[in-house]
């Protein structure tokens, strides 16, 4: 592999990146055509039930050569030969669209160079064989470590069944949330309160608990009044809002429910309490000492084709993901401020020894505004 | 001023810096003699009873030129017709070593350049005034604000008679500097607390609390040992160790006493309870509400000529420190970790509503080691 193929799949990588906010539950995938040192085409996959990326990719190629953007004459008519750089294994299954690999073959690609394999293992490699067969080249994986970070949740939910968690919180330079009484309007500035907007509308699904909601009458949706440069109103999703409810404390009248995108009330049982408008769903999940068992929660998501959930909590529902490992990135906003230790923290942890406490690789910490992000993940290895 | 004098005058401040550790009470002062675009001789000032930066680079200059170092003939016959570029206006009076102004003049430097004046409000400006008399021409500030930063603590002690007051805490990603009992052995890394011992050394006094030095039977000095790459012997300075100790509870037997660097213990008064070592200093200060007046603190030691000082201390007095508005900078060091909301926090401020809350601003974040160094600043504008 040279380091031409690196820098080609490096915008493949690029270009799936554009499917953050709408390829759910499909993974976020690009294509790249190379023929003689020159890209002929580019694609991605834009949304579930679209054209895949390498199709995307050969009918810009046709698009390109004057061709039918439609027609696999004209693909092959300008792709013959060309490599075809593409950041997940081609599928070889017919679903709402055509294997790719078999478009490829037919399109006369010589090479395709690949940055992962699917990561679901019933098809797994069934693609690389049907092009294999067809006599094309197949050579990777390369840069694989990135294509696995980009997919994480899609990688989580197809080997483990469960979405791939985030949990957002944001505090003061000395870790506190809120103040005693709850009051937390605001910790953070504007700027990152817009990006919680970006990582929203990455999300599929926000969890969050019925003290939060009620707390702050939040209302948990991706609002384009709060960001600075919105995207185009196609490219934004409001993600399923979980509410953690065990003892159906939440009502009908409150801002999350005001809004009509859909919400996941869980609780642990009993005759729903009140009537509730058509977007608001109820399940009953197994509780745990009173209080819905998350791990039941995220099975739950997982059914749903959840691939990445954002957990916006407080130190209790939050401390208890934590708790029992279930959190794998956590991305907290500091703001340059001090609350003092009467306001409130971050996680209720049952730590009282040095020994207790829980390590973290820090991986980024960057300037959002006057607040500063920080992203780290619970170190496994300690 | 041209891009040459700047960067002649940024040369001539990385030599102050030389002198970090050891110029208190002094100054930290850097000198350049440049003659037709060429270094003829640099100088700082090492420490207080020693030469000042401008006869250090005379001297440097005659030693250059093969003259003898000690000669004010020599001085002459290398330096005539040389600029000078100094961090602080040149001396007039004739402290422990002769007035500068008068050096530069009878060496027959042709132009001074200046980064900041004398601070000192009694002297200012004498300097500049001796050194145009003698028909020497005289420009700046130059990089003035940079000088100012590197001398804070001097200035602030001139201006002000106190000193510039530095709180350092090592705290987890949550906020805590401690378990619930105190233990706090170790919350940061080995580099983070040898960057620590590099602020000691930077340093005229630290102060603590007796509870801290109790808790951690602390001997609060700078330990060559903990230094992963050590400065030379000479260049390592013990600061006073300052403990605030209102109702003398501590005790000759401690490892901080065991240690025969100075010691200065404030009380509130009462006859001293136990022999103490000739080492050991109890001065009485005044009290409010029981406690030593933290002011009455600083202007003892600003009276002792002490420029800098770093408060480590828990959040009792930290929070006492910062509400009081007498800290200057507040240097954190911040573990990847988690340690719970059991664990005792940053900084005890009676703060109980979000328009309560203290704004900061963060100046500086980088790395050490695995840990994180923050460096934030009260925020008096808001």
């Amino acid at each position: 592999m040279t380091i031409t193929d690196r820098a080609y799949m490096a915008e493949a990588l690029g270009l799936a990146r554009r499917g953050l906010t709408t390829t759910t539950p499909n993974p976020m995938v690009g294509c790249l055509l190379v023929r003689d040192g020159e890209v002929i085409g580019r694609g991605w996959h834009e949304r579930a039930g679209g054209p895949h990326a390498e199709i995307n990719a050969l009918r810009d190629a046709a698009r390109s050569a004057g061709g039918d953007p439609d027609s696999p004459g004209a693909w092959r008519d300008a792709a013959s030969g060309a490599t075809c750089y593409v950041t997940l294994e081609p599928c070889s299954h017919t679903g709402r669209t055509g294997p790719c690999a078999e478009a490829l073959v037919q399109a006369g690609i010589a090479r395709v160079v690949y940055a992962m394999e699917d990561p679901n293992p019933e098809v797994s490699g069934a693609g690389f064989m049907r092009l294999r067969e067809a006599g094309v080249e197949v050579s990777g994986p390369l840069l694989e470590e990135d294509a696995l970070a980009l997919n994480a949740g899609f990688v989580r939910r197809m080997t483990r069944g469960r979405p791939w968690v985030r949990c957002k919180l944001a505090m003061s330079l000395d870790g506190r949330t809120a103040m005693q009484s709850g009051e937390s309007r605001w910790v953070t500035s504007r700027r990152a309160r817009e990006d919680v907007q970006r990582l929203r509308a990455a999300s599929c699904a926000l969890i969050s608990g019925v003290d939060t909601v009620l707390m702050d009458n939040a209302s948990l949706t991706v609002r384009r009044e709060d960001w600075i440069e919105a995207p185009s109103e196609g490219e934004l999703r409001q993600p399923l809002r979980v509410i953690l409810d065990s003892n159906q404390r939440l009502k009908p009248d409150c801002a999350l429910v005001k809004n009509a995108s859909p919400i996941l009330v869980v609780h642990t049982g009993g005759e729903l309490r009140h009537e509730w408008p058509e977007h608001v769903e109820h399940i009953e999940l197994p509780a745990l000492k009173g209080r819905v068992r998350v791990e039941a929660v995220l099975d739950e998501l997982g059914r749903r084709g959840c691939n990445n959930v954002l957990v916006e909590a407080g130190a209790t529902l939050a401390g208890s993901f934590l708790r029992r490992a279930l959190l794998d990135e956590i991305i907290i906003y500091m703001a340059p401020k001090l609350m003092g230790n009467n306001a409130r923290g971050l996680f209720d942890l049952p730590v009282d020894k040095m020994s207790g406490q829980l390590p973290l690789h820090i991986n980024d910490i960057r300037a959002v505004g006057q607040d500063w992000r920080i992203t780290a993940v619970p170190d496994m290895d300690s």
